[in-house]
């Protein structure tokens, strides 16, 4: 029974970090006195600690105290001990490689498999998918695997864009790149724009925000699906 | 004695592929008859026969025939046997994975060492420094290492984008994107915009086109280098 927040970004132009969800992470996280944060995607480049700082003041706002997970000697035990989890974003080769080398994915799946509420934001949303292919990030260190967490049975593309109609760059567009990876693989991709966010809970995943989010299947053209769709139609294996 | 012509972008808006540099083309490869193309980035998803097919057509016009390295049953012995390589863009890591599965990257490094002309755009182009790890591509497939040709000193990030100060999306910009990359490795990276190029002759690495290219060096202020910059000041090692 999966407790999932996955949001697109952490922070939407002209608000504070985390600012227009926290009336939202309140209920999602009602209940819980502490949750443990994962600032291994480093946004920028600031340190675990001053990315943990940024997380706690928010948190503070409704009345949740925050530990970063790189505070603990042993980090696969306070993963066991966690009464929620927060993965922040920022680059999500980095993110991934640490969480491979400190032996964290089998257990961060684990314990979310089993209830503890997941939140994440960016990197941290697009791992929730089954792999970090459709991430727009640099691959700044090279992780020992794409696999990801698989908490849902398909793959987000955070920071959705949409193409920008008066544009003379010839780089590729979001959808191209969702376009290629589908061209070799068949893993369905939500493009999730800021502002959205999937709930996860019972069992569904549904969309929420006042955003459309777009569907990319292998072989068929694109969806554009209203808050609210539940996204257990996808059935990928 | 490298030659080397390293592209940002095979195509500029508003005009057909290859057309804003195809006369400097011709001159690079003036004695050249015959070129091995290189497909495997595979832009959109086309296959090798569109792809080479694409490169056939420009290429008529200054009178050199194109082959496609796919075409050959025996891929090192075309690279050993080529009078010049061009390798066109598309997706990094699907390029960067066949090369190795090929084993055309020690192949390729070979020959361009030994004089042979090297064109590349966008992904052929970023392969032409250290690693690929400053990319924009998506990681739609796993390479075996991020480690390319180097046949320069540096890395290239092709498309340079200029943030746009309009923009309220919160994902990114290409200079942020950069800046992790340096807060984990030393390389230095330059960002050349869509009509640039590097000419690389006599040893020397000089900057093409009507543009400015911006270098982005580990722990220090990025700079804004004019056409006819020779790189051979950038001693990363």
């Amino acid at each position: 029974m999966k407790k999932l927040f996955i949001a697109s970004t952490s922070t939407v132009h002209g608000k504070a970090y985390l600012e227009y969800i926290l009336p939202e992470l309140a209920h999602f996280f009602s209940g819980t006195k502490e949750i443990l944060f994962v600032p291994f995607a480093r946004p920028n480049g600031i340190s675990f600690d001053e990315y943990t700082q940024i997380a706690r003041e928010s948190f503070e706002k409704i009345h949740i105290s925050v530990k970063g997970i790189h505070e603990y000697r042993n980090m696969v035990d306070a993963v066991n001990n966690a009464e929620g989890i927060f993965t922040g974003g920022g680059n999500t080769f980095l993110l991934v490689k640490e969480l491979y080398e400190q032996k964290l994915i089998s257990a961060i799946k684990n314990v979310v498999e089993n209830g503890v509420p997941y939140f994440g934001t960016s990197a941290g949303s697009n791992i929730a998918g089954l792999t970090m292919q459709t991430t727009n990030d640099m691959p700044i260190v090279y992780p020992p695997s794409f696999n990801t967490f698989g908490f849902i049975n398909f793959n987000i593309n955070p920071h959705y864009l949409d193409p920008n109609p008066d544009s003379t760059h010839m780089g590729e567009t979001r959808e191209t790149r969702i376009h290629e990876f589908h061209t070799l693989n068949a893993i369905p991709v939500l493009g999730l724009r800021e502002g959205s966010w999937l709930l996860g809970e019972r069992n569904k995943v549904t969309l929420k925000g006042p955003l459309m989010a777009r569907l990319f299947q292998k072989g068929k053209p694109p969806l554009e699906l209203p808050p609210e769709t539940d996204f257990s139609f996808l059935t990928y294996v």
